[in-house]
């Protein structure tokens, strides 16, 4: 029996996944956690909306409903010779076709201290840092009674940096009155820093101009044509030199592949992505294809979201079975489903084909919708929709803020 | 304005809090977290059941609603002679009334070993704790694909040990099919052992052999008449010599008044709760009030449940109210609403006053409702339904098992 290896539990690995379940192979999927974290939501996890819990499904689950094997490790070598697998720990899996999924990581672009200093919003483990990091100082300015500030800025004005500049305001603007009676919105400052002249680049003008006018209103101080110069554990500075104070800095300004992945001898861009041609598969090597956030597609590249990464996802699996089946592979085309951001209550960008602009509350509508129903697990799926409900509709009435298991504080 | 301070945002300090809301005094409730736990559902939280968050409640949210104001930090001592509490850092905190509430912890009766190698289920944190030792330990027997077992041995049969002993059962017999599929449920060992002939002692003779039915029809190992002698990181030996092996030992068996509480100056009792007379006042102190399990009522013991806890709360702050308005206290008497545990799916005992008794669905069902009721939050109320409802309702068809959080794992 062929054995497929998949590496990488996220968006494309799954769907390859699902792809290849009756593909005849033995599929084996590779990866460091236990559980399939739904990235887009983070940023909910890290504002105290959702639980971690609600946003995380045990692979195993997935891949043996899926006939696949699950196989917990990283990759930290790729013996192309021996086609195997070396894992840390130094097992190995031996493979006779390899997906590569693993997607990226949080890319500081040299700024100095920005690594030590602020903190990521990519990983769940990371999220519940910030979650707990947020109020800590929430907690701090509410013992000290009515004085002092809290000022929490968001280096990068994409989607997740929109969404979380977005989520904050929500927290401050409503959420907080629960658990901190003692703070008033006026003493929580959320600031939001975009190097370019625009949030959402991706996005239409019209769409940019809304979230921008969003956030304001929500008062976010947004500061577009700002690139940051160096981060130090209590400020920013900034392209003119002006300092900014940032209690907390949360860095959601771009991602690169993992250092690790250099190591794996594979062609790779200038972010340590894996190039592969349009068929998906790395030059010369006819059994190694690469999906998702991981993959460079020359000359055409694709958003860092959900929608490219499950087709990349489902085409390099449906390729494996063609190879399988001695059939040629085909290239890869990249449907534009259309793309959202959700910024508060009943206010949501969505971007789809032919020009359809949605915003405000039935963007928001569609945005909660659709991520319930990309979920995995009915239960995530009822828990996240009323929590996320509880937040946007319910919020001032009381508590829904989510930090019930404060590690540091219990 | 007269200044009463309540220790402790249990069951007796909120029920205090609340009673103490038109008093007009100045009302300060002093405890070490910021959330009050709902400790009648901790065990749900070990097990998988419910987040963390679900059965926590920000106490500054409450108290402030009541026009109380909240306190962070521990009591090391109390200056009778000036009316302060010495907390934690040395702040000092001044009163005309002072109630006592900050509960009890847990007792090791000096068994050996059994401080350091067993886990305890009083406080969130050690839920979590506990969570992640047992999905930690099933990760591990998962990795060895269907070879060797897990055991977890409860110690001590009553209401808590019950409920947990039912909840892993329910978890192994359904749960860990979605997230560990390579693990069968025979892999799994689930032990009770309790002392005296008889679980549930507090109940009647037809409840409690119901319970040990019902834990045997689904698996659990109960072990009566068995006394824990040591306890080792691996095993645990009981009465008759016998060592059975514990992978994972949770102590279930008793409980007493933190170390600390000795050092306050005020009488107590074997146990080292604070002794009180039926008024609920310690003797010769007539403005300090104890009230919840740390208070201990000469020759009536009241159980260590929410019921009491509320009433004696109520009850201490009703009577400073008394005192402010310059009237005499009154006697404290217990009424009995009943007491029930859960088993699992559709299986509680409920035992009510005039001898009205219930088992089974009906049982499982008021066991729920009450629980929801008395939880703080709407949010929690409805998460807790959706997630108890979905583990024993809807459990074997898909994923439900809460661990989305491991640190160890992410």
């Amino acid at each position: 029996m062929s054995r497929v290896v998949v590496v990488g539990a996220g968006f494309a690995g799954l769907a390859a996944v699902r792809e290849l379940r009756k593909s005849g192979a033995q599929v084996t999927l590779v990866d460091h956690h236990l559980y399939s974290t739904f990235q887009p939501l983070l940023y909910q996890v890290a504002s105290g909306g959702l639980n971690p819990g609600d946003i995380a499904y045990p692979t195993r689950n997935f891949v043996h409903r899926h006939g696949a094997r699950f196989r917990r490790g990283s990759v930290t070598a790729i013996d192309i010779e021996a086609q195997e697998l070396v894992l840390d720990g130094a097992a190995r899996v031996v493979y006779d076709y390899l997906l590569l999924a693993s997607g990226v990581t949080t890319n500081y672009f040299g700024v100095p201290g920005a690594a030590e200093h602020s903190l990521a919003l990519y990983t769940r483990q990371e999220a519940i840092i910030l979650r707990d990091r947020l109020m800590a100082g929430l907690e701090t300015l509410a013992t000290r009674g009515g004085s002092g500030d809290l000022t929490a800025v968001i280096v990068g004005g994409g989607t997740t940096g929109v969404e979380t500049a977005g989520a904050l305001a929500e927290l401050r603007n409503a959420g907080v009155r629960a658990a901190f009676p003692e703070i008033t919105p006026g003493q929580v400052n959320i600031v939001l820093v975009e190097q370019s002249p625009e949030l959402l680049a991706s996005y239409p003008p019209r769409l940019r101009r809304y979230a921008l006018a969003q956030l304001r209103k929500r008062g976010v101080q947004v500061r577009l044509d700002t690139p940051v110069r160096e981060v130090t554990h209590d400020t920013i500075t900034v392209g003119d030199g002006a300092v900014l104070r940032a209690d907390l800095t949360i860095w959601a300004a771009g991602v690169a592949a993992a250092a690790g992945v250099h190591e794996w001898g594979l062609p790779h861009d200038r972010r340590g992505r894996i190039v592969v041609d349009d068929h998906l598969r790395v030059a010369s090597h006819p059994n190694l294809f690469v999906a998702g956030d991981l993959a460079s597609l020359d000359g055409h590249p694709l958003p860092q979201q959900a929608q490219p990464a499950i087709q990349t996802g489902t085409h390099a699996g449906r390729q494996i079975r063609r190879l399988l089946a001695s059939e040629p592979t085909q290239r890869f085309r990249y449907r534009d489903k259309g793309t959202m951001a959700t910024i508060g209550r009943n206010a949501a960008v969505v971007a789809l084909p032919y020009g359809v602009r949605v915003t405000g509350a039935p963007a928001w509508v569609a945005w909660l919708g659709l991520h319930i129903v990309m979920l995995l697990g009915n239960r995530n799926r009822l828990s996240t929709l009323l929590n996320l409900s509880w937040r946007y509709l319910a919020w001032p009435s009381g508590n829904s803020l989510i930090v019930g298991d404060l590690p540091a504080q219990d």
